[in-house]
Formats: C-alpha cells, structure tokens, sequence
C-alpha cells in the first residue's frame, strides 16, 4: 500500500513543519473522501468544458489511487492545523498533482471550483456519514440483536425489580434486557434521524458560499458521481449555502445522537457489570464470559472488563462531544475554522462506539449466562411483592405488613397473616411469575 | 390564584423539611401535569369500574383545579429531592385528597393504577413536549422570520466576505442573513425530530415497568383524554415500558437538540455583535438598536446588550446539557433517579431559549440598520476580489499580486495592471456586485 | 426588610424592559457587595478630597443600608443581562442616589472612580469569596467531621472489600468512611487553593484596566475597608490590572475545585446508596435513616433520598461547570462579557454544594448504621482472602483453589485444603480482622 | 529501541484479543514508569528480605530497560482496557519475567508487593506529574516570557481599548500583552497548586488500601527511590490509603487547571486573531507572521494558523476534562476503575497544552509586529476619551457630546467645544497617550 518517494509538495512541508502539535494526522478517511470529490470535481470540470479531457482524465485516476487507500502515507500533516483544513487540501491537491507528473497545476486544475472552505468540510460530512451509515449503525444492529436473544433467553427468569437501587417488585431478567434492546433500537433512530442533515454538504460554495469560479452545474455533477460511487443516498445540497459553509452544526447534531447513545450504553453496561458483581459477596444475578485474569495480586480473580471498556468509550465519547460542541461555537462569518478538531473527535467516536459495540455484544453480551439462583433468592427477598395486595387490603395495611417484615426479618407471607390478610388471598395474589408479568398476566 | 389554606399533608411536610437545598420548587408545568395525568387517571379508571364514579368526578375536577393553576403555591418541595419525583407525586395526590374533602384516599384512589416512577417522568415528557411546541418552536420561527426579513432587505449590501477573520471575497449582507436564517430553520428541524421520543411515556408500567396493579387499558385511555384535551399529537405508548421506565434518554436528546440551537445562536449572535463593533474602531459593518446606557464611566456608549444576553443563554443551555447527560447517566435497573435534575435543566433551557429568542428578535434583529459606508468599505478594500481573476490569469499570478498590494498598501488595480492584467479584463472581473453573487451572476 | 417606593430610576426600568429571559434577578450577595464597594469607595473619595465629605457620608449611609439587605427587592433586573453586569451597577448607583434624597449624582458621585467593568466582577469576586469562606468551607467540615465520626464508630466492621465491584480482600467500613472523610479534606483544600486568587479583585482599573479616572490611592484605600468590615483577608490588588479585568479565569479555578468537590461527593453517595442497597436483595452492608416514604406504590419501601440530592446537586455543578467554562472563554480584549451569567452559576453551585453537605451530613450520615449482618456475610464470602495465602503457596495455586471455590460454590478451606494447603497455616493466615489490617495487622 | 522478540506472555496476549477497541496504546509514559515502580520495588523488596537479592538485581535490571525505552513495542495492549490497568500491568510482569529469562514469576516476583490496583494509578500520577513539571510548566514559561517580550516591545503603542467589542478608552497594546503574559503566569501557579495533590500515590495499599502481602517499609521504600531518580520532589505518601486507591480525584484537580489554561490561551489567541484581522476590512492592530498559504483559490491569504491551532487544542483540553470527569466520577468501594481513560486524556491534554505553548511562542508570538498605522486610527477614532472629561464637565454633558459626534460622524474635538467645552481644556484632558497611562499617568 505505501509508496516511498515523497508526492506532496512546498505546502505540506511547510504545514508539517508549522504543526508539530500532536503527532496525530487528519483521519485517513477524511483525505480519502478529498480525492474522491477532487476526482469528481475533475470529471464534471471535463465534461463542462472547463478543462482539458485529458487531463480531467488523469486527475481524476491519480485521486481514485488516493481514495482507494494508496497513498496514505503522503499525508503527514497534524490534524491540529490551520482550522479549515486548507492544509490537508493543498496537501491533496499537491500529491495529485505529483501523481499526474506535474501535469496538472494543484491550484489552477486539482483544485478548480473548490475551495478549502467547501471541499474539506465536505469531505468531514462524508467520511462521518459514511462510517456512521457502513460500521456504526450495523455495529448497533448487531449489539440489539445480541440483547434481543438474550432477552428471548431471559424471559423466564424472575428476579427483583430495584428501583433507587432498592428491592421493588418482580421482574425478569428478558424484560430489563429487552429494555436495553429497545435503547439500542432508539439510539439507531436518533443516529439516522440526523444523517439527512449531515448529508448536505457545502461544495460548491468556494471560499464563501457564493460559489464565485464555480459553474453553476458543478456541484450538482460532483454530487451525482459521488452518490454513484459510494451509493451513500443522504449526499444533497445544503439548505442554504452560506448556513452550510459558516456552521458545522450538523456534525454536532450527529455528536449529540452518539452522546444520548453514549449516555444508553453506559446504563447497559453498568446494570450489567452490576448483576455480575459478586461472586458471592454482590448483586450475582448474572455470570459475566471469563476473558482474562482480573487481578495481579487477588488469585481467580474476574472482572466485567468489557463494560468498562463500554463505560469507558462512553465517556470518551461525551468528552468529544464537549470538544465538538466548542468547535462548533467558534465559527465567524463565512467560516467556521474548528473543522479538523471537530473531525478528529466525531469520527474517533464513530469509531470507538461502533469497535466497542461490536466487542461488547461478541465478547460479553452473547456469552452471558443467568445466574439462577441468585435470580429466584433476589425474586423470592424483595418485600416490594406486597404492592400485588394494595388492591385487596389497601396501601396503608400493606406499609404495616412491610414494616414489620423488614424490621424483624420475618417471611412477608407470615407477617401478612399475622395482619389478618386472608391465606388463600395471599398465596393467590403473590405468585412472582404473575407480578412480573404485571397487567399482562 | 393563590390558595391560602394548607392543602398538602405529611409526607408533603417531611419532604420539604428533608430537601432545604436550592429554595426553588420543582417547574410549575410538571406538576400541572401530573394533575392532569391523575384527573384523566381518575375517570378511566371510573370507566373501567376500578373506581366509584362519584369519587372519579370528584378527583378531576380536584386535579382540574391544580391542572389550570389555582394551587401552584401548594407545592412547596425543593426540585434537589428524591430522584423519582416520589415527594412530588405524593404532594399532588395528597392536595388532590384534600381538595376532594378527604373523600378520596391520597394513595388508594388518587395515585390508583399509578407509581411515582410513571407519572412523574411521564409528566416531565409532557411538560417539555407542550413547552417546546407552544413556546419554543413558535419563537424560533419569529426569529427566523425576523432574519428572513432582514435577509430580504440587505440582500444588496455587499461587504466584504471573511473567513478565518481575514478578508475573503465579497458577500452581501443578505447571504449571511439567510444563512442565519437557515440555521435556526434546521435548529426547529432537529427539534422537532426529537418530540416523537419526548411523547413517548412511561405511564402504565407503575413502579417497575410491569404494569402491576393497572387495568390493561388504562394507560391507552389516559392517554388519549390527554391528547383530546392538550392536542398534543405526539403523545404516545413507549417503545418498550422497561426502556421507558429506567431511562430518560429521550429527555437527554431533546436537550441535544437544545444544545446544538444553542451552538447556532451563538454563531448568530457573536456575528451580529462583530458587524457592530465600532462605531469607529471596530468591524462597523451593522447598527444595532440602541437600547440602554452601555456604560456607568464612558458617555454616549452603547453595547450589543441582546447578543449578550443570547449568548449567555446559549452558555446556561450548554451547561444544563451537561447536567442533564449527567444525570442521564446514571439510571440503575428499573428507574433513572435524577428525574427533578434533569426536569429542571431542560425546563429551563427550553425557557431561556424561547424568551431569548423573542427578545433578539424583536429588540434586535428587527432594528438591525446596515452600516452603507462601512460595508462598501470592507467591499471596496478585500484584496481577496482578486480571486476572480484566478480563472484568467492563474492562482500564482494573482498571488504575486495581492502580495504586493498588500505588503505596499496600493491599490490592487494598480498593482494588477503593473503585473500585466489587461485594463479592461480587469474592470469587466473584478464587479463586487457581481462577485458576491457569485455562480449565480 | 421590604421597602415598599421604587427608588430606581430610569435605567434600571429600561434594563427591566429589554430583559425579560429568566425571571431570575442577580444573586443578593453580588448587589450587597456591589453596595459595600459604593459606600467605601465613597468614603476613600471623601477622604483623597474628590468628594465632599457630606455627601459622602450620605452616599456610604445608603449603601449600608442595601448591604444590610434592607433594599433587596430594588434590584428587578434578569441575571440574563448586559454581560458586564452594567444594568445592575446603575441599578444600584440609581437606588443610593434615591436614598440620599436625589444629592449624590448616579454616575459623578455614587460611581466616582468606578466603572461597571471594575466593580460588578469585583462583587462577584467578593461575593463568592465570602460565600465559600463563610458558607462551603464550613459545610464541608460539618460533613467531613460527620464522615471521620462514622469511620471511627465503623473501625472494627470488617466486610467484603470490592474493586471493579467484584469481590476483593476484606477491608472495614471504618477504612472506607476514613477515605471518604479524607476526600473532603483534599475538598477543603483544593477550594483554598484557589482564593488567593479570587480575592484579586479588579477595583481601580475603572473602564478598561487603565484607572482612568481614578486617584492612585483609591484601590487600596477602597480594598482596606472591605478587609476590615468583611474579615475576608483574601481580598487583594490584582496580579495585573488588565488580566483582572479582562478575564474571569480566578472564578474558572473556582468553579473547577468546585467539580472535583462533586466529582468526591458523587463517589461518596454512590457508595453508600449501594451499601445500602437491599434491605433483602441488596448488597445490604448499611442501614440508612427512613426520613420519608419512598413510594407511592410500594409500600414501606424506603429510599436513599439524601444521597439522591447529592448526586443531583453534583451533576448540576458540572454542569454548571460547563456554562462558566464557556462563559470565561468568551472574553475579548478588555472585558469579558459573561460576568452575570458566571456569577449566577457559581454562587448556585457554592449554594447548593453548601446545603447539600449539610443536610447529607445531618440527615444521612450521622444516621447511618452497620448492617453488621450484612457485613459479617459479605466478608466471610469473599474468595479473595485466599490473597493472603499467595506469600506462602503462591499466586497460581492460589488461583486454582478460588477458580474450584468459585466454579462448586464450595467453601474456601475445604478447597485450599483438598489442594494441599496446610490446615493450621490456613487458619492461622485466613483470619478476617487481621486480612482487613493489611500491613497493619 | 525497538527489540524484535516477543516478550510479553498469555495474558498480555489475551488482553490484545479482548480490546480491539481504538488502536490506540496505553501512553508509553505510564509504562515506563510502572517498570520504574517495579524495579525499586524489587531492589526494596530484596533489601527487606523478601526476595532473593540476585533475582531483585535482575528484576531491577530489565525494568531499567523498559524505563530507558528499549521495549516500548512490547506493550501493544489497547488504551480502552480493563479499567484497573490490570492487562498492562500483566503486561510489565510479563515483559520483565521474560527479560529475566523466567527467573522472576511475574506475580510473585515482579509483582511482590504490588497490585494492579495500587501500582497502575501510581505510574498514572508519576507520568502526569512529570510531564506537567519537565514538559508543560517550561512550555508556559517560554510563552510568558514571549508575551512579556512583546508587553515591553509594544508599551508605547497606544491603540483604542474594547468592551463589549465596543471602542473604549486608550489602552496600550503593551498593556494587553501584559495581561496575556499575567494569564499565562497565573495559569502555572494553578497548575503547580494541583501537583502535591499529584504526587500523593496508592503505592503500598495493594488490592484495596489495606496493604495486604505488604511489607509496612515498603511504599516509603520505594518512593525514596523513585524520587532520588527522578528528583520529583512532590512524590509522597497518600493522604489516607483508601482516598488515594479508590478515586482518581487529583487527576480530576489537575486536569481542571488544565482547563483553566484553555480558557486563558483561547482568551489570548482569539484576541491576536482578532488584532491580525484584515488586513484591509478588519480589526488590524497586529502583523501576525506568514506561515504559508491560506487559502487554495483566494490568492496571496494569509490566516491566524497558530491561534486557530491553539485554540482547537484549547478545544480538545476542555473536552479531554469532560471525559476525564466522568471518569472519575464512576469510581465504587476500593477502586476507581476507568483509569485508562483518565490517563489517556490527561496526558493527551499535558502534551498538546506543551507544544501548542512552543509553537505559538515561536511560530506566532515571537513575530509578532504591531501594526502601528492601525493602532493609531484606532486611538483616534474611539469616541470614549471623552470620559476623559467627566471631573471637569459631568457624565451627563460628556454624553450628549459622544451621542452627537456618534451620529454626526463628526469629530470629538468640535462637538465638545460647540458644547461649551473650553478648548484649552479639552487639549490638555485629551491627550491618548496619558489617557492610556490612565491614573499611573
């Protein structure tokens, strides 16, 4: 894949040398999506007369080198740089240039009717909408579906219901993980719910929004080969083109969906570490897959080390999102100069929710077992089954009943007896299976 | 309004006894609908014969009374209380008891077919599904009318576009207003794409998500006198009761939404406060409305007090966002116990953003007047209007040229035909009008 | 305390008008310093000659009476206001001008040697020095004597210790209240690391830092005054007139030692919320107090209400840790123009961090007991003690008798036994009380 | 450096296949250091006795390696691990064993003394507290010195001061950098305030703080090693075992005054920024140095590339402190398992904070020049001199002589004398450069 002669040219080293911040570079996918629009761009300035054919041509088969992964190595600038972007861009264009021998002028050709300003957001839109919509949304997917089986699995497994981490009535241990299921679901509606905006994509504007040395017809035609080329449907024309230019909000509306998702999995994760805690001594409602030793120093040791890695991921996520929602903050005027931080950060955690859901569900979620026992002792403790009487005795005689059970430690079903709640009442109405079941049963 | 007597009881009175934290009580509008859940409560279940009908009637037109604001004083318990809105929900049933004579038990009746942990998110999802709808989205859309407007009516002014703050090719005055326009356009999009989640609520699935102790179809008829009564369409049964009971997730995306309006405001206004700057020494490009002194010390200034004000706004939103993931965060098994944070912050930001939104507005926006001389000004003095010239004379040529003029402070036109640009070429390019008008000329 | 006659003027009725956002006015405690600053710098003027004596005499007599608290409800305007807090400075020059009867001139004498952008960041500074020196630092010791008591009265507890919440060697709850104890230590000290710093107050460099206006003596002479009257011996000139005034970075610091004050007390109640958890289906190592009734339906179910309002207040001072942060990123040349909103937010945190600890020490941890059952079970359950075995048979025969402990749910010793550990070493090195002694023992 | 053979064993292995999370390894830092930990850990364990004084040589030997820098490529485990830093604590065990040739068992060997728990957030602290001491605090030196430069270079330039963004009275520009060199001084006291905090480590507390399998002389034995190598003076005990093993809270502390140096350097750099704007249509007080090219189709553009990367570092700093505060919010019981993540984002903040400091000294700061033509205009233009004349004339006339020169556009000087103002007056009061000195004049 790496070439060895140095393609790119006076600007990039230049930017390297101006830049020595992180020793990050600009996500690969970025400048990957910068050849696929320059070799569009290149095509439809072919076809609309503006440049020569030939050379059209060869812009357009050095940018597909590019896009197909190449040259990846020619692009060493650090992705905190000048806040457009413009030097990964005449870093591009500089390399394509190379690649067609010099043929083509960087600016006058591999550039022509772009800007930095409209190519390098775009490109930012694409490479996030195209990782959401190819390894994000299906990682998710995949994550439902491993809590829907289990949830399938679960669903006669009976347990106390805890609420302000306290005994509350019974459920089941399919009914909580059909409730993450359905997180997950709602996390995929949100994530695409603001794709459409993500979509639309400032090219075309030039260095503005007024699209000043562009043909009319250009971004339309980029578009179009764009959307052939990657069968990414959402690509569309801004709803405005100086909104689309001066703003990078729908990069942080896509940020906010992942930070909600964030906000899902971290109470996935932290149930689920929480059912696992013990072996003897916690909540162990769950058994947990044993992946690796959990201690240096406490022997057979085991810990819920994937939900952390999801808790993790999630609060890296949410850091991005402030990091994000700051960028987003600072444009002025016909600009918004925060673009590589605010791609540095989106698609980091694009990629770490979709990495991380993909190991969660394989790695913990598909491998987890029911801790029975644990399950029927919590279903048979809770005192909250008394809540089933309210109707037959009243809420008050109910707190009596509970009261005295809790304070002395004694069986409800005694306690209850000893209150004047008629026997076969109580052992008709305190049936776990059925008070889980609720207004289903 | 206010109601003098006492009408809460003890648990009421323990309440506010063990919560003297913030001295601010939980937002009006929860607790007007929690009224309103448990006056339609009360006559489906008199429907479903769960209820004597006299007693139902008497329960909502009870609950009516509080629904319509005539007991807000009743409710005295700090909103840093117990995380579920359990002493809320009590409050409610114990005035609602009370203000039927007695005659109605606070837990038995009032409270019958309902937990604190379904009504109370529920009657926070209403709350901020009705204050968004009726309040917010309606003062975005005068805001973006105002910008509409002054979009149309400086849509001749050209002024020098800018991009990193430095001198770029010119805009008119108008694109940017439309622009700003745009961005409050979509703001009311990703709002708006959020309510369908808000409206979902948990009410039905009492204390745990079960639905122990509820009719069937309980929460179906409550639902739908609550939809007749409020017209709020999008009022509807959770996805799944155990996602809609442990979680507040769509409150945390409703607030993402909020946020990201936020981050568009702040674009906005930082815009408008920078086009003012001057009157002599600053950008001089806008006249703002001059409203108040700006100074106790410097006669005769005047301050762009309303930006001010919506970027402040803007912050507050920021920051409740913070605290509402936080508090997203953290729900455990069967229920989120952060209800009142996370009421209170996005309450608050769907408050600040509608009444801020109105007052940049109508004590801004639509006062705004151009500064004529100072936008032909920048017009006349951006070198960057060399651009046009790119196509005939090539990047690096006009390069040289604005180099020059810029380091000998000359005319670019002078500078251009020094170089060798053809006079008429020249002139026939480099029209401002035309320029900002970009691919559309 | 209510005086019943406007005594504002004209500009106040503007402010009233152009702001109407939050319906929330300045915090009290920045207009009653606001106040003591005007009837100070009043007599420092009297004194260097630029005042006669009367009139300021009457000046310092009014401003008494508003640091009194006597004219709270004078000061109408929204804290969502001009950004330097200006409209609340002439607020207050208007309001003593009234006071002395029309003599003392609003701007010429009340303000003389003042500018809003010099004494409204002052008051803040003052107000929250105060506020934290008067009213945090001492809950803070309430709390952490409360946390030391317990940790005292908890010494010979011995329970399961636990890291990634699993089951790790055994500690007492007297070492884990001590740690609790020790972090609001660290908590005292971190907020006081940062008020020499806070008290640098901007008095004296009037409109832009400069002290135009302002006799060179005025500052100090002003400061010495509040030091005597306040006792707030912090209060001092600033490192740099123009970083004091253009900034706000001291109430940053603050606002950051206040979030790791959270982020400990957040631990603190997560941890006793879990050990309290059960009363049967719990972890179930701590009896918490029964203030209130904890459900609407279940009854005699009892919450942990007061570490619910931690938690919340916590998450809200992160938050409102976010909306100062981005409030003391916006200044710009000589001012920052957040001043009233990071004021808002601070002093709310300073607040409720205050109460909160307050009504967590007295209502909660002063009445928490062990559940020594609770206790006694989870530390004779914990596997991990066979780590004290490591020194003598190594780690990994260690682990292959936890592995077979945990795998049979057998008994340790029988295991470590049949695995051919000596039975008198076992007892002799499985001893509870001497594995939670650590290398104390 | 880099040694060919794999060294690590099983369970680093396993750790590699549990986490492909990011791609992204633990910071070589925090590897380094716990092979540090591990060989004075031998040396002491030997000199105590408990470990064979020819096996602890060899021991010492290989971590000396790893801490020099010879097998960084031996620690490929990803950053989002287990939350403890078990796997890479393994991971050194392991490598270490191996440099032994087996001799050393990695748990009871190289690990003696020593759990995850306590030696992992140790080495955390130690690289935090060294690269914020040899890296960070020199980095802000350097920028204090070339802002203090500047102050001096810049002291006679007066230019107009602004509020609100609004022209305000004289200032100079040597004034402002003065302030920014303040900033940056008071930001290295903020963070030198956190490092004793820093430098207390869990060292000696082993599993949970007990010290279990611990020689009581060992911690402080081997902290009299690491600080005689490293002369990190701050290194020490912890304030109480428990505090300091389960919670992260002096990361926390640290990483807030990380962010408050955001805060200050995004203040500065949006200042120069603004002062480099133009250089035609701008603000135009500063000639900030040429980088490279600005833009790919405005020829000849010039762009504020350093301030906008300090200001996108800024940006991540903030949202790192998010992720960090999450992370040290989830602590429970004995440990605070998200410790990967913390040590990633603060270290992350550390290295940015340090070379964005140096670039923007050199790059940006070092070149600076004023732009003396603009500053003129700008001292002469602002109208707020006037308030030059408030002790002669009265706020109110001064006020009516700024309204009416504001609206006439005439200047200051007629206004004031057709008012009445004595033209001698009015020359000698209205002198820029002693308005500036304001009352140091």
């Amino acid at each position: 894949m790496a070439t060895k002669k140095r393609l790119y040219g006076g600007e990039t080293a230049k930017a390297v040398e101006n830049f020595p911040i992180s020793g990050e570079t600009v996500p690969v996918s970025v400048i990957r999506w910068l050849a696929a629009i320059k070799g569009a761009a290149a095509t439809v300035n072919g076809e609309l007369g503006k440049l020569d054919p030939a050379l059209a041509e060869k812009i357009a088969a050095a940018a597909a080198e590019i896009r197909a992964g190449e040259h990846d190595n020619q692009f060493p600038i650090d992705v905190f740089q000048t806040g457009s972007g413009t030097s990964s861009n005449m870093n591009t264009n500089e390399v394509i240039s190379a690649l067609t021998g010099g043929a083509a002028h960087p600016n006058d050709h591999v550039n022509m009717g772009q800007s930095s300003n409209d190519v390098f957001p775009s490109a930012v839109h694409l490479a996030a909408l195209e990782e959401t919509t190819r390894t994000l949304l299906p990682a998710l997917t995949k994550l439902e579906k491993s809590l829907t089986k289990k949830a399938k699995a679960f669903e006669d497994v009976v347990k106390s219901g805890r609420t302000h981490l306290m005994d509350a009535v019974p459920v089941t241990l399919g009914q909580e993980f059909a409730g993450y299921a359905a997180q997950i679901r709602l996390a995929k509606e949100r994530i695409e719910a603001t794709l459409p905006h993500v979509g639309q994509i400032p090219l075309g504007g030039t260095a503005t929004g007024t699209g000043l040395n562009t043909h009319p017809k250009f971004a339309a035609g980029v578009r179009k080969i764009l959307i052939k080329e990657s069968k990414l449907r959402a690509i569309a024309a801004p709803a405005d083109p100086f909104e689309a230019q001066g703003n990078r909000d729908a990069l942080v509306e896509l940020s906010g969906a992942l930070k909600v998702t964030a906000v899902s999995l971290t109470k996935i994760a932290q149930d689920i570490a929480l059912m696992g805690s013990g072996p003897r001594a916690g909540i162990g409602e769950l058994f947990l897959p044993e992946l690796q030793k959990g201690s240096s120093i406490m022997p057979g040791k085991v810990n819920p080390v994937l939900p952390e890695v999801v808790l993790q991921v999630a609060a890296q996520v949410i850091g991005n999102d402030t990091a994000i929602t700051i960028g987003g903050m600072q444009g002025q005027f016909e600009l918004n100069v925060r673009i590589p931080l605010i791609a540095r950060n989106l698609l980091q955690s694009i990629q770490l929710l979709s990495t991380a859901s993909v190991a969660f569900s394989e790695k913990c979620i598909d491998g987890l077992k029911a801790n029975k026992a644990g399950c029927d002792a919590s279903a048979g403790n809770t005192l909250a089954t008394a809540t089933a009487l309210n109707e037959a005795i009243g809420y008050d005689l109910a707190t009596v009943i509970v009261k005295k059970a809790t304070s002395s430690g004694r069986p409800l079903r005694d306690v209850a007896l000893e209150e004047g709640v008629d026997a076969e009442l109580y052992d008709k109405t305190i049936d776990l299976r059925k008070i889980a079941a609720g207004n289903q049963a």
